[in-house]
């Protein structure tokens, strides 16, 4: 075992810091340096702003330096600590989980010291900075693969009052979508971790496809919204437009919301997102591409629906997530 | 060796066909079926449509499905044979290039009998379907990491009548962007042996990021465009919108319009496509995320000029194209 992870500085320094958050080398690799920013206004909210958890999710990254700007000129009291990359081994590999050890940074929370180098990043997250915030903002994406709406979301929290709280957090973001995401595939996320010692964690969706200068203002304007909600930043909030819509909804989604490919063969998206659908609707086709005859299968809407989230035409195997539908909230 | 490539149907029969190019097998691997439709109407103009050239544009295959239905309704004379899938390898896999392989299907043609299985494709095709077309419409797209216009395009040719023809039948895409785009790794195209032998080919460039429903139909419509300018099909050229601009313009780039990337670090795109440049302006940001002080360095235009794409936002290497830029085509 080698030393503790720690911070190459002082983050009880009033003013701007910046330094290296260290995640200590193991038998696989040797130490890692995450570069940390931290911007120290005295008394206030304490936020914690990450990215890069998935390496193939580059609007976190690019936000989160665009945000250390803005900060460094608006940022009038409280702590905001900005890691822009949670895993550089998967962002240079422009890969969802880290190709040195197989796995995805945001299943394996809080992490193992004595792990491979992508539980020694969770564990070292979990101990040095989570502590050091009460609200948490994880800037993730949809990929290179989906096409989905800038949103902000929450999974489900047993706390009623968390939970209200983090949807009122999520919906200060003004956002086109603020997302209640029932799904059952969450142990080991950051959310849970940090939820479960009474934080307000936000995960940033923050769209999907290309990622280009429009999309990235878009996401950019709101995180700044939500700090201008926790008052960390005096300001007026701003909306920009997505796709000629200006407005703001509160959905959910539930397991039985996602629509699977019927077959191996391509998909082709039929629909797009915040299209409002009817049982039976085609939202996508799935082609038999090694068949002459040019077969396809409908892929229909299971009932009254929004469409939230359509995979990109790709080559796609059987039973694989291919779009996600979603309803107004009801708390 | 086995037996020499083949279509397991007769492509002078009248009507509808469907079957099979048969790729004989190798050392690698053994036969390849890929899935042919041919629709048959006499005399007219000889036409052959492929899709799925680079395994990651799937826009080719799709809007090569959904002509065959259209095919079957409108076509009044000639011939089209649709090849929608030229290369299954890398379609499965989601890459650029075949796997099993290495290689990249447009760089090895007119391919090789005795070769890998990709070189064994481009013989097939070269040697069974080339002869039977008189023009071609090779359906590409930019794939998932570039944003890039809806786009007919040509490489230079040394032939002035068959350079004019070939520009004449890209403009009849009537898609937001006509293209000549003089580059130096053009050896083993598939444009260049149809040009060799005197055929007008025209590569579509279909957009790039996420393959969607809106995409989709503005493609689908400019090779409909160019299907009825040919004749084969009777009906009027209709242009979509496509990013709230209806309007077609034809430019051209040359090597000293890429732009490359300074250093490694996290690409930021700062414009869009489409949007004129000075010299100087900024077009996007080289980020060195390894560093805590947040340095980032410009990429600027080299002189007034057109966004004609930009890479997505993504790590990348150091001399990595980012960006390409173009001006109005001067014949």
């Amino acid at each position: 075992m080698s030393k503790a992870p720690h911070l190459t500085f002082d983050l009880d320094m009033p003013g701007v810091s910046r330094g290296h958050l260290v995640v200590p080398g193991g038998s696989d690799r040797g130490e890692l340096l995450l570069p940390v920013f931290s911007l120290n206004k005295g008394e206030g909210p304490r936020l914690l702003v990450t990215g890069g958890n998935h390496g193939d999710e580059l609007e976190g990254p690019l936000v989160a330096r665009r945000l250390i700007e803005w900060l460094q000129k608006e940022q009038i009291c409280g702590r905001v600590i900005v890691l822009p990359v949670l895993n550089p081994l998967a962002v240079e590999a422009w890969s969802r989980n880290t190709p040195l050890d197989g796995l995805n940074l945001n299943r394996i929370f809080p992490g193992r010291a004595d792990g491979s180098v992508t539980q020694r990043i969770a564990d070292a997250v979990s101990r040095v900075l989570l502590p050091m915030a009460d609200t948490v903002f994880d800037l993730h994406s949809f990929g290179p693969r989906w096409d989905f709406p800038p949103a902000a979301t929450t999974h489900p929290i047993a706390d009623p009052d968390l939970m209200a709280r983090t949807v009122r957090m999520a919906e200060a973001f003004k956002l086109p979508l603020t997302l209640v995401w029932q799904h059952n595939d969450t142990v080991g996320m950051f959310d849970i971790v940090a939820q479960n010692r009474g934080k307000v964690f936000v995960c940033a969706e923050f769209g999907g496809g290309t990622v280009g200068a429009n999309n990235l203002a878009i996401y950019e304007a709101g995180v700044r919204n939500a700090i201008i909600a926790l008052g960390l930043v005096e300001g007026e909030a701003e909306s920009l437009t997505f796709r000629e819509q200006k407005s703001c909804q509160t959905l959910e989604t539930h397991p039985s919301d996602e629509l699977k490919s019927p077959a191996t063969g391509i998909f082709e998206p039929r629909r797009s997102v915040f299209d409002e659908v009817k049982q039976g609707d085609v939202i996508g086709i799935l082609h038999l591409m090694d068949s002459p005859a040019a077969e396809s299968i409908d892929i229909c809407a299971p009932g009254p629906s929004i469409v939230l989230g359509i995979a990109s035409g790709a080559h796609v195997d059987a039973n694989k997530l291919v779009a996600i539908v979603a309803r107004p909230l009801k708390l």
